[in-house]
């Protein structure tokens, strides 16, 4: 039986649990592809410990580029993380001829505009399915699965961390700070949680997600990030009188505005109803949400991180490209999977964020005097922002109470320009919050 | 840009969709695919109508030889339904060295172990996405997006008619008859819904879905399948007052039994926790939960029929297959997809149903009398089943009333033992519910 040769960069959880899987699962995937994966090398920093697996048989290195250069190897997997000098390797895996699968969304957020017009160019497969939504076959589902739909929406929870952190808020009536310390503890949650909890590595996967969607190219840079640590106990209470759920959520849709094609591309908490499928996902489960011109609703959820979920999809991945490849340590493509060489994709204009269309969610914290709601209200009906609900729980004299509203649809312009004008009020504090409200067709 | 050449059998519903893609989504395909599909020829036995839809550009026959011998066509959709003659037309399309695809589930569940070998032999693709979970791309996931994974359970609800039904029961506390005959007129199921109602919809679905992640040949005829047509309003309040709702699974599970493989396969109204992500699934979508040993559970939701959603899954399996053609015409295979040839499928024996460990809900109609729950509870622990939950609602001198027991697990031989004793007591009536109960990971 022809081999498929893997050298693995990066033993860490991922890492471990994808030589794991080659090492473990080798028969089953034979029977299935009609060929053999062999793990044939890997490389990390620390080679000094005990990897919990037999790796005997597997030529470690503390050197990548002994991996990402060596003619016995087919295919490089890339579990280091981050941006450097994981791009260095995979740019030299690619001029060396190899198909590279990562499961690395910053890398690909940022860097994939450059990496994946190298590996068309040197006629070899990027894989990094494993970059979006861990195990879940989001990007299969999205490039072939719905290929033959335009996209018409693609609504993700896309950070684990971030929904352990939400459903435990709203499980205990907790706060944030008190249940991040948690997360931490258990490990579900970084020491520096920003790149999480501030919805930057939602955004990483919503730009990936936004660009296999719309065939467009990826501009991380452009989405609208806002993250989840604003969020009170208080506010997860309210929402849910309101019939909603806060979720962090990666919102991506395709425009026409006068003609021109733009991409609305957000990330930030949003108020989900209850009723609808995302509403159920919780803890430290990921979903996506894609809806397509033909197929209409479908919904894709499971594990979005952990080391043996994650490692499924990066194998996933290396089965798709070894199908494809000819056999016996050539690289030439047979037939590529869709998307994997990257089409011609168009450069797409950002939607601004004051041109997008949403329903809002109004927290303001004011001094609890006759007449400060009807002030806030006539400055929202002078921008002509008509309101569903309004609640204000308690009352006290002396310090400031929350005042809740909920707003039928307006654009982000309009919405900002009538809050600059209510912050000024002077029964008003300043830190207002502000979600926004999806309504979803499953 | 080279083409491939496509023919429909069947303009019904789906016909018609898969035709107007082919159509009205032509560039959008071929910048995706690289290539173009081109609709050719169609066939039905009606013609004189009106189609809805452009095709003068389309060869139409009223004979389907016409296209599955025809030299102009690469790839055959069957979209006839049913088992004859859609399976003769299939055999001749592959006979004549021709891909399939098709949509049709009876066909696959009860001729695949014949079709599927033959396509093998003349080097032809046989694609069946649109036979299970309609628009949802489930066996992609499950065959490329979890193929590093051996499948632990597979749970499905894929009848949206019977799923439609339950869900309109609990919401308006109807019964189902009244709920079958408005389906009924929305054109939700059909005049005869003894197919979809009796589960034999499912359990086709539930056989390929079997098939495939194990590894095993079809074995539609060993299905477990009981329906929903002896579910009241009463037991689905019942159920929901205990914390559950009940849905039409399949469910297939491998087990090693004294070091043989076997396979569970059973179709059956379920009790499913109103937590679980399952529960959330209403209407007419259908959901399809796969766990696996690296995955662990994954869910994947969408419309389980229809003209659209169907017809996206059916244009799937064509790109998947025109993406791995050889071009112009000829049909030799460069990279199949995994799966679609199939592979050497094991015969594996079917887990009889008296093996099958579950826990109950019991629904018995009893005459008021003191001692008939002690003595129904006394052959019950004859068979060592203890009992989580027992109720009865109302009291009635004359009528009967409904007790109703919820189980801890046995296996399914034991309770139906204890069953026949029970219901030869002369307290008991014999029109006994049994409903089975199933946890979840997520």
């Amino acid at each position: 039986m022809s081999e498929i040769r893997v050298g693995i960069l990066g033993l860490g959880t991922i890492g471990l649990g994808a030589a794991r899987i080659l090492i473990e699962q080798q028969s089953l995937m034979a029977r299935r592809l009609g060929k053999t994966l062999r793990l044939v090398a890997a490389a990390d920093r620390s080679l000094e410990r005990d990897f919990g697996l037999d790796l005997s048989s597997v030529r470690l290195s503390d050197d990548a580029n002994d991996i990402v250069t060596a003619d016995d190897i087919d295919l490089v997997i890339e579990l280091i993380g981050g941006y450097e000098p994981a791009r260095s390797f995979v740019a030299t895996a690619i001029e060396h001829g190899k198909h590279v699968v990562t499961a690395n969304k910053a890398l690909i957020a940022k860097h994939g505009e450059e990496l994946l017009p190298l590996a068309e160019k040197h006629g070899v497969a990027i894989g990094f399915e494993a970059a979006v939504g861990g195990g879940i076959p989001c990007l299969k589902a999205l490039r072939e699965g719905l290929a033959a739909n335009a996209v018409e929406s693609v609504y993700g929870i896309l950070n684990g961390t971030c929904n352990f952190i939400l459903t435990k808020m709203e499980n205990e009536g907790a706060d944030y700070a008190d249940v991040l310390k948690e997360a931490q503890e258990l490990g579900y949650a970084e020491a520096d949680p920003t790149f999480d909890v501030e919805g930057i590595d939602t955004a990483h996967k919503l730009s990936i997600l936004a660009s296999m969607s719309f065939g467009s190219k990826i501009k991380f840079d452009e989405v609208f990030t806002e993250g989840i640590s604003k969020i009170t106990a208080a506010d997860i209470g309210a929402v849910a009188d309101l019939g909603y759920r806060i979720k962090l959520l990666g919102i991506a849709k395709p425009h026409c505005v006068d003609g021109e094609s733009k991409i609305e591309m957000r990330v930030h908490p949003t108020l989900v109803p209850l009723s609808a499928q995302m509403a159920q996902v919780s803890d430290s489960y990921n979903a996506v949400m894609v809806s397509g011109d033909f197929v209409e609703h479908t919904v894709y959820t499971g594990r979005g991180a952990g080391e043996r979920p994650t490692a499924s999809a990066v194998i996933a991945d290396v089965m798709d490209i070894a199908r494809i490849c000819s056999v016996d340590g050539g690289v030439k493509y047979l037939a590529p999977p869709m998307g994997y060489v990257a089409p011609e994709r168009q450069d797409v204009a950002t939607l601004p964020m004051a041109d997008v269309h949403s329903e809002y969610y109004l927290r303001f914290m004011v001094q609890d005097e006759p007449g400060v709601i009807a002030a806030i209200s006539s400055i929202l009906a002078d921008h002509r922002i008509s309101l569903e609900a309004v609640s204000q729980k308690e009352r006290h004299a002396t310090h400031a109470v929350a005042v809740i509203m909920l707003t039928h649809g307006t654009t982000e312009g309009n919405l900002q320009a009538a809050m600059s004008r209510i912050i000024a009020l002077p029964s008003v504090q300043e830190d207002v919050l502000i979600l926004r409200k999806e309504s979803f067709g499953v």
